[in-house]
């Protein structure tokens, strides 16, 4: 198999056909900037933001005024909290343990000192226990923020219940759905969320777009000063080839997502099975039933995750350790090597967090590929093994007790 | 001429097609997030970026680690002062009263009352006397902002002069030189600047991309909490065929720039001449010398710019009126009907500052269509001044005083 099989669909999707189409075409089409609304050209390029939001807001079935382009969901988690934030002068901020960096470093940020931070824990399988939120929660709290799947485990959160509670006491609830967005069925309106952030680019469409949904009954600041775009939300010239893109990759995927869906939880299942019954001493992380479709990870207790992902990288397959986005080091080029929070919050050993392996399948991967993968790991993982001093120690030791 | 006109590059230029077809070759190779530096998909990903980070760099002068990519010029305006100014405690500022509003915004926001903010005037033709700098600039000075080139009247600003008024007094310098780079020649270095804003879309570029020159003496707070991108500048995975197609038009641009832009330079002229010497009650804005190439702007005494306008843009002609990014009433989709702060600083009359005209051209534009422009525009200015009151009046009194 010369050609690459692509199992990294979290840090970002390849681009679908229908979105390098619809990009292309824009970029044929002499459009000038959508603010000049006093000209052809710019009303023809206000045109195409309208089209693609209604397509992007369909997708959730959110309205489409409750659509804000972003440059991505890094600045979408941004805009949500520091815009809602920025208003308030103190109360608590509830986030769960597994948030992304881009909630995590804002909450950590001393700009928002003036707040009372809570975290909510998640059980052994990456879940939010609502009942925990129930005991947490109080009149003081302001805002709620839970990830609705995380990219490195795959659980996906019970978030219906979850609003449900923010709702009933009267708390902002916001969900960075990035992961989540075009695999699971979303209804912003059937789930009470307030706000909620995602991205172009795990969905298939391409980098350097997002949005964030905010029901038209919060208020929010803008980060940036400046023009009258998103409706004030969102000041600059519109990324209009990454907004076609973003739009055509959301109608792509809108029909019979449910099936398409489903058949992707099938592959995600043949994988998990094939790597169980074939590789001895897995762990695997998140929920199995209440994940991602196709999403598998795991760690092994005498393999180096990173020596894992460069050898099925020499056999073609690209997949991640822990997450794309874990590099953290402000200013610096290098690997973040702490251990990932996610992993330590469900419980795998810090020794074992750097090496975490997460294949995430998209709707365009085989069954084929699935097999492939199943037929390399093994001998691959056993490879390693023969190298690891753990390992060893481990073998003699079972030997020694017959096992 | 069936064909469209294009005369608005300052709002946004028409797709360079040395982008078009860098983002099209991009969007055909399968790249991943270049955050994942684990596999070959990311690492291949990192390498376009780095590539057009050198490109981008190239035609100012900067170093390759001094260029910081942003989701556009209003991003990269606001990452410079609040960026800037987030660790400053007081002081003053001290903008030119020309500046986009990107700027102008953020210094009448709120969240700048513990600066003191001195103007910066300028004279007839919008040129900045650098002595006035000389005569407000003190001690307690931390910033000053003067943009380059104004996309609306066309004055290029005698930067060199101010940045070494700033060296002087030890005091930061930044420049919106969005509508400048591509067109004059810029060396960061030689004009003695500390940071930069430019963007891609106004020099052949997509869309929804820019950049921020940051002398690497300089340092700055980022606008988002997230990931370690842009080395840490600018958390967010990036916006890779906007990059792209930035770093392939400034390529595109390199070459030949002084010969190129000498010839846009005559175009402007000839533009200029022809509608001196063929139409009256004109009057031009911005410097006659000292102005971007191929920038022609005006206002006439009887005539509606936006009038103007809708009748060019009937014959194929798109032009601008004002700035495109002057729409700025928040949370509104309607037209700003203000005067434009820049025309009243020239000193055009307020009840003219909502008509002027901007014919801003790009190195794709020809001879022919500025000849079409100086055919047709009398003819619509004649109609126009027929259907106005105040040339009657004016004409009567013409007649009745034997003009």
């Amino acid at each position: 198999m010369a050609k690459m099989v692509y199992f990294d669909r979290v840090a970002t999707a390849l681009l679908a056909p229908e979105a390098k189409k619809a990009v292309a075409n824009f970029m044929n089409d002499s459009v000038g900037n959508p603010s000049a609304h006093i000209h052809s050209a710019g009303i023809a390029a206000g045109t195409y933001v309208d089209k693609s939001r209604t397509s992007v807001a369909g997708l959730i079935n959110a309205g489409v005024n409750e659509i804000f382009f972003t440059s991505g969901a890094t600045e979408s988690n941004n805009l949500a909290l520091k815009g809602f934030l920025s208003e308030k002068n103190s109360g608590e901020i509830i986030i769960s343990e597994i948030e992304h960096y881009s909630i995590l470093d804002q909450i950590n940020n001393p700009a928002l000192d003036r707040f009372d931070i809570k975290t909510l824990k998640v059980d052994r399988n990456g879940l939010v226990i609502p009942e925990k939120l129930e005991e947490i929660i109080t009149d003081e709290t302001v805002l709620v923020s839970v990830i609705m799947a995380s990219p490195e485990i795959g659980a996906v959160q019970p978030i219906k219940e979850i609003a449900r509670i923010c709702r009933k006491h009267g708390v902002t609830f916001h969900s960075d759905a990035t992961s989540a967005v075009g695999y699971i069925p979303i209804d912003v309106k059937g789930l009470g969320l307030d706000m909620m952030t995602f991205s172009s680019q795990t969905l298939g469409g391409p980098m350097g777009v997002g949005a964030l949904y905010v029901n038209s009954t919060i208020s929010l600041n803008p980060l940036f000063d400046g023009g009258n775009q998103e409706m004030g939300f969102r000041p600059g010239t519109e990324n209009l080839p990454g907004i076609v893109g973003f739009g055509a990759a959301c109608q792509a995927i809108s029909p019979m997502m449910a099936d398409k869906s489903s058949r992707l939880t099938e592959l995600g299942r043949k994988l998990w099975r094939g790597i169980e019954e074939n590789i001895e001493h897995i762990e695997f992380t998140g929920h199995r039933e209440s994940r991602l479709p196709g999403h598998v990870s795991f760690w092994h207790r005498f393999v180096e995750g990173e020596s894992l992902l460069l050898h099925l990288n020499m056999k073609g397959v690209i997949a991640a350790s822990g997450s794309a986005c874990s590099s953290n080091l402000k200013g610096s080029d290098e690997h973040d090597l702490r251990a990932s929070h996610v992993l330590t919050a469900v419980g795998v050993p810090e020794e074992y967090c750097s090496g975490s392996i997460t294949f995430s399948l998209d709707y365009y991967n085989s069954e084929d590929e699935v097999n492939y993968v199943i037929d390399i790991l093994p001998e691959i993982v056993h490879r390693l093994e023969a190298m690891s001093p753990v390992y060893e120690d481990y073998m003699k030791q079972r030997e020694k007790h017959g096992r």
